[in-house]
């Protein structure tokens, strides 16, 4: 492991020199490739497909695997996308002249070695794998075992259009010991790695975060919450919560407990109520909820919850105060929204809560690098350092002083 | 500790609700109280003074420990300058509308609780308190042992002025247990800890590293170079050189290896050797430059030294790609410099060194937050990520994402 990652450490010399030119044309160069080579990717995504059946992976999971032509060019339209973006690297990010003349810049530069570690879908491979090179990182991929013929195959075909610049394969590696051990082991390699970008489950995240002395970005859990406000608009109100739920319930950013001030509570209950059973979801409610609407009890157990599933918790709130504080202990510092037309509470609500992205008036489903405007996202981090939120190409980059000096030395 | 630490974090709600004017009267405060106090921090100086006479501390140890008078006043013109700082926190760090119309604005916030773990030097108690409050930290103080008496009374005045203007005492930590088992618990604590910066010998940067689940943003060593390319103005490299390394030999942005291009060994080293033997500097060299100048033999294992004292390497290469490719490999990624008049040579260092700051014709001593204009400084990170270099006020504040809405919901 340690001869292999030395060797991807040793490829980041070369890709820093790089134009971004140059590195926009093999990107452009590895779609094409990608719809070229369509074929012998659909026969090891077969592999896949056929393990996962004699496995009995679930439908949903088999979904995510399975890659067809439309899919493949998918993934190709996204590696033009980030072919397209502004060159992360070489922004002068600020700048300024000492009274001794000396002129201080600093400047976008690559991180290094990243790791990667992710699960099922293949489209992963191909958008961290362009993610990374657009910004001049040297990637190192771990996937989900159950993508590995996919991955791999993925993979080569973009490696064979590094070789066929002139620049080393390791710019795009596979971990050698995909097994958990494996990950154990690399997340281990301060000396070579830079950077661990860890997005599955809890117990992978935590395991990763327990062990590692590279730096962790992680994308963890998302327990978002919608505080509806005694000044709500309540036709948006309901609009909002029924999409921050409904719409995709499965997602890291979609709602998981609705907070509804008291003064309101009688009349707006049942209004949410009759929208949520249109969409069949499950409700669950805490003690003064049940007293209104016709509702499952919520534990304090559930208020910890990521459902990723059509569930909702409901708990009435003594104004913003208390919903600040609620979802300061039970929330995952993900995405939180106030509905109001409140000046006071609206900003009060918006200085308070510390996540990483706070919402008035809008769904919490918008926490997404496509959706913020950055072309394509790594992922959204739930890291307070670094990066926070939805991660671009621009959060693949550190930065460094250049300093321009003509003889000058310290007094 | 775990109790003790979650009353630490708990006070971090309080402390994010402080205006910045009331932040700077409080520390104005802050310093007018260490003045008032000037006598008994003296007195509990003493006895740290005492035992480390009764211990044979080195003299320059107790030098470092010593407080008297001038050095209180020190202190406390040190929290005056933090004081007038521009206010770090709710700075728009970026901002833009999406074509839904949310308006999205990046914000600066406080990181939340800091960890620092630092050496003897009393002072650092009062600065990293006083930086930390600046940006709207809680901060968990663990100083040397060898300090103890001095770094609690200290903490007590700024704590006594918390208390006077009604703010939670706790926002102002000191470490309950000051054993390096205390350090080991205080770095996994992740539920209340979001970074932990530590300062001092490698040992314990690297034990933090290996155990530590929060973040750490480290201060290691420095092991810094000078190019002298064949372009160099020989009296500027003279110059430069004598300063990186004479001027203070002890601190982390010395310089440790002079590298000297090939084609102007022969005129330049003898010159070099003239220069620092005024200073009495050890010099030792590859086999190249024995056989030009008389000096010991630099082994392979000195080029990844930091002396920390007026002993220098000096190294015979072939041109700007060698030295480049030496400082990758011993350097620690801190200050390097190339003393040239070329536009190509010095294009090709600034972009290809990857340390935190890289100098043309200037000493490598400037990498300092005082010099680079922050005020004041909480120390030199040598991480990759987060911060880089000198970290001021600003490096010690996080982001989160305000989105303002009109009822927007995603499609």
């Amino acid at each position: 492991m340690q001869e292999y990652l030395s060797r991807a450490k040793a490829a980041c010399a070369n890709l820093s020199q790089t134009s971004g030119r140059l590195r926009n044309e093999v990107l452009r160069e590895m779609a094409r490739a990608l719809r070229t080579e369509r074929i012998s990717i659909m026969e090891a995504n077969k592999k896949d497909l056929e393990y996962a059946k004699a496995n009995n992976l679930s439908a949903a999971m088999v979904d995510r695997l399975m890659l067809d032509e439309k899919r493949i060019n998918g993934m190709a339209e996204s590696i033009e996308t980030i072919a397209s973006l502004i060159d992360p690297l070489g922004r002068t990010l600020d700048g300024w002249t000492l009274p001794n003349g000396l002129m201080v810049q600093k400047v976008s530069i690559p991180i290094g070695v990243i790791g990667v570690i992710y699960e099922s879908r293949p489209n992963v491979t191909s958008d961290t794998a362009a993610l990374c090179f657009k910004s001049g990182n040297v990637v190192v991929l771990k996937g989900g075992k159950e993508a590995i013929n996919s991955n791999f195959t993925i993979a080569d075909v973009l490696r064979g259009v590094l070789d066929k610049f002139g620049l080393p394969k390791e710019i795009i590696s596979m971990l050698p010991d995909a097994s958990r051990e494996g990950v154990m082991q690399l997340v281990k390699m301060d000396r070579y790695v830079d950077l661990i970008i860890p997005r599955g489950g809890e117990s992978l995240i935590r395991a990763v975060c327990d062990n590692a002395t590279v730096p962790v970005v992680k994308h963890d859990k998302g327990v978002c919450h919608i505080y509806v406000d005694k000044y709500a608009n309540i036709d948006n109100a309901l609009k909002i919560a029924i999409n921050a739920k409904v719409q995709r319930p499965g997602v890291c950013n979609s709602m998981e407990t609705l907070l509804v001030d008291e003064s309101i509570a009688a009349s707006a209950l049942p209004l949410f109520k009759a929208e949520f059973d249109k969409f069949s979801t499950k409700l669950k409610g805490c003690a003064k909820t049940q007293e209104i609407i016709n509702v499952a009890e919520a534990s304090e157990d559930d208020f910890y919850l990521e459902y990723g599933d059509n569930i909702l918790n409901i708990k009435v709130v003594d104004g913003v105060k208390e919903a600040v504080a609620h979802i300061t202990k039970y929330g995952s510092g993900h995405s939180d929204a106030i509905i109001s037309d409140s000046y006071q509470n609206t900003e009060f609500f918006l200085n308070a809560v510390d996540s990483a992205c706070v919402y008035v008036n809008a769904s919490t489903r918008f926490t997404d690098g496509g959706e913020f405007g950055f072309g394509a996202e790594v992922g959204i981090s739930t890291n307070k350092l670094h990066s926070r939120g939805p991660m671009g190409v621009n959060d693949l980059t550190t930065y460094k002083y250049k300093v321009f000096g003509s003889g000058q030395i310290r007094e």
